[in-house]
């Protein structure tokens, strides 16, 4: 069982940032998040892309801002369950929850934040009635090994970058890759495309455009999947393989987080008000994207700011005895749990009067 | 008159990042401003030192995080009324308001966002009855043009790093110079100390520890000041002067803005809720500091939240018509008034799924 202060659930720019503003306030945290890495949407959507509207900034790298928010928690050492989605939450008799994940890591604490933005990250599944007896017999959604593709007939199917990006690297991997891609256009990188249309033309990725994967067929694992085509003349086609890859990215879904009992609104979960953003569950929080109230923007600086509020809230919930009088960290410096201090040299304290 | 969208009372983190919001849905900003300088309390009272708590920024100089905002906001070209307090403001029979200042400058526009942090800056006076008698003749608490202080006998009042500076400047300059002080530390820079000592070995100085300046005197201009010892076997001196500069630092006050019949609660701006951060004028906003609601936390990152927020609420307020989506900077970038425009790269857009 492991036991913090705040357990936060989603470790986007907004569970980051709580982690410290509650270490300003002593509160050790741990983060959960269903996706390998810490960022949220802006790992997992968007890492090279300008964001421009975070201030003090003209210009960050999404990947940027999430490194510099890993520096800046650094100190407060927060623990993480990383590719683990939060399946259960339980109150306990003494007031304590009990969050479960879905490999059934368990984490307990006084007050339990959520910060799942849009959700966890789930594959986006192409709609074939039998796919689910397939998974993970034959059928992926996201590639961890290639190597397991080895010598093998591989059907991937999608439009975007990971469909082109994997087709190419298996290409060099499989005895045979096959992409299947509703559209003739693709959405990815110019220069992904054009490699693929390379390939094609060297016969080592058979590229089948304006056709759609609408069957899978075998026993006990995938032995076929059915091909259909836009052009009517040619129909449908029964194409044996070893695996079929459907990479049609990630979608977020709130997913087990709405059946916790919270007031649900517009697939957010309602805080009652702006003044700490309290669920309807006593000792639960949600800030960012994933909560909702009136006049609600979904942006990183706003989840940034509920983040601070929201601190102050716990704290209160924590040590309900204690009266915790805000200091700058300009002036008070900042205390890490690993025993760092940080603070303002005597010589620059000179400007103060 | 100048004319705007919006006028931003208050260029200090929280209005200047206002601009930029509102530039975001193409409304102008024009900031009026006590001080000569943008940025607030950050450029005024800690530009060197290091601010730890701003989000993505591990740490960052006050000053620093100012000259990056009006980076920032560069694109949307504020207008900046400058080194003038906001007086008076009178609502039109448009429904639009006029703010005009101690200098007589008038500005109109249909919302007024008050950024006021603390207040405007004014100097702290020492308690000496009739010093007002004595104002810009022979008594100053500003230093602004040194000049003017050649071959004068100057007396300079104060323990911090402004009194240790300009006596050490003024040096040079007056024909005299003294420093008097309450106390025998002073809490300036220890460099500036040591070389006041030296000076003052030198007879260069005139250092008075433990005495106050606590009269004036001279007829239509100030000829001579009181100074009073601790030590009571010396007594009160009148000592022959042409100037007397009290240097005890700026301090905040709220100021005219008390005066407009706005809901003030702890020398602050009561705003109804977190909605939308109007005050009980409508049209008339208060953000950053200045403003106060149940959990209010006086930092920076608070301001720039409210000024996303308010700007939702101005512009629904300039145009009742209008429908505005919030739009992501990563995915349309930002159009300047100036033409410029940022955009992500064609390149790193693939990373988008
Ligand atoms: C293309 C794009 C461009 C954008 N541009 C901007 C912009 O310019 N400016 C701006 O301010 N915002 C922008 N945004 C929005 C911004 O990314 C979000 O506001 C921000 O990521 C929200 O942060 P968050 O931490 O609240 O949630 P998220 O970033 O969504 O992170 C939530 C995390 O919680 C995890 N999670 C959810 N439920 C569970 C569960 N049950 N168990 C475990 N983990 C869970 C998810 O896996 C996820 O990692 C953009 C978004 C996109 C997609
Ligand atoms: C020593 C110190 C350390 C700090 N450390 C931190 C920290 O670590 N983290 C943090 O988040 N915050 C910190 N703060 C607080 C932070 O500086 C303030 O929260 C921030 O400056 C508020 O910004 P603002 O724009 O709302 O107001 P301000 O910065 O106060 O700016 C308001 C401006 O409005 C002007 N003004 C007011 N009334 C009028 C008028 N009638 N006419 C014209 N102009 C007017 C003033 O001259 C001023 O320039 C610190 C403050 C101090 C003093």
């Amino acid at each position: 069982m492991i036991k913090t202060d705040i357990i936060i659930i989603g470790a986007g720019p907004t569970g980051l940032f709580a982690v410290f503003e509650a270490g300003l306030l002593k509160l050790k945290c741990h983060l959960i998040d269903a996706l390998p890495q810490p960022g949220g949407q802006c790992s997992e959507i968007y890492p090279k892309k300008p964001i421009y509207d975070i201030p003090g900034f003209p210009e960050v790298l999404a990947g940027d801002l999430v490194k510099n928010l890993m520096e800046q928690i650094r100190p407060f050492e927060p623990g993480f369950t990383l590719g683990e989605r939060a399946e259960t939450i339980d109150k306990q008799s003494d007031g304590s929850f009990i969050v479960t994940t879905n490999k059934g890591t368990q984490h307990q604490a006084p007050v339990v934040v959520i910060a799942g933005g849009l959700g966890s990250f789930e594959p986006r599944k192409p709609p074939i009635a039998n796919i689910a007896d397939y998974e993970d017999n034959g059928v992926a959604y996201i590639i961890r090994d290639p190597e397991i593709y080895r010598g093998k007939r591989v059907v991937i199917a999608g439009g975007g970058d990971s469909a082109l990006d994997w087709s190419i690297y298996l290409a060099d991997i499989a005895s045979e890759v096959a992409l299947v891609h509703r559209r003739k256009d693709f959405r990815g990188a110019l220069d992904s495309v054009e490699k693929v249309e390379e390939l094609s033309k060297l016969g080592r990725i058979n590229l089948i455009t304006d056709a759609e994967v609408v069957g899978l067929q075998g026993e006990d694992k995938l032995d076929a999947v059915v091909i259909r085509h836009k052009d009517t003349a040619r129909g449908e086609e029964v194409k044996e393989v070893d695996n079929f890859i459907p990479l049609f990215g990630l979608s977020p879904k709130l997913g087990p987080i709405a059946d916790w009992g919270l007031e649900i609104e517009k697939n957010a979960i309602k805080v009652n008000n702006a003044y700490d953003y309290e669920t309807s569950i006593p000792g639960v929080y949600a800030i960012g994207d994933v909560n909702t109230y009136p006049g609600k923007l979904k942006l990183i600086l706003c989840g940034f700011h509920e983040a601070a509020i929201m601190c102050q809230s716990a704290y209160q919930k924590i040590f309900p005895d204690k009266k915790y009088v805000m200091k700058y960290t300009t002036v008070s410096g900042v205390s890490g749990f690993d025993g760092s201090k940080k603070e303002a040299k005597k010589e620059v304290v000179k400007s103060i009067n």
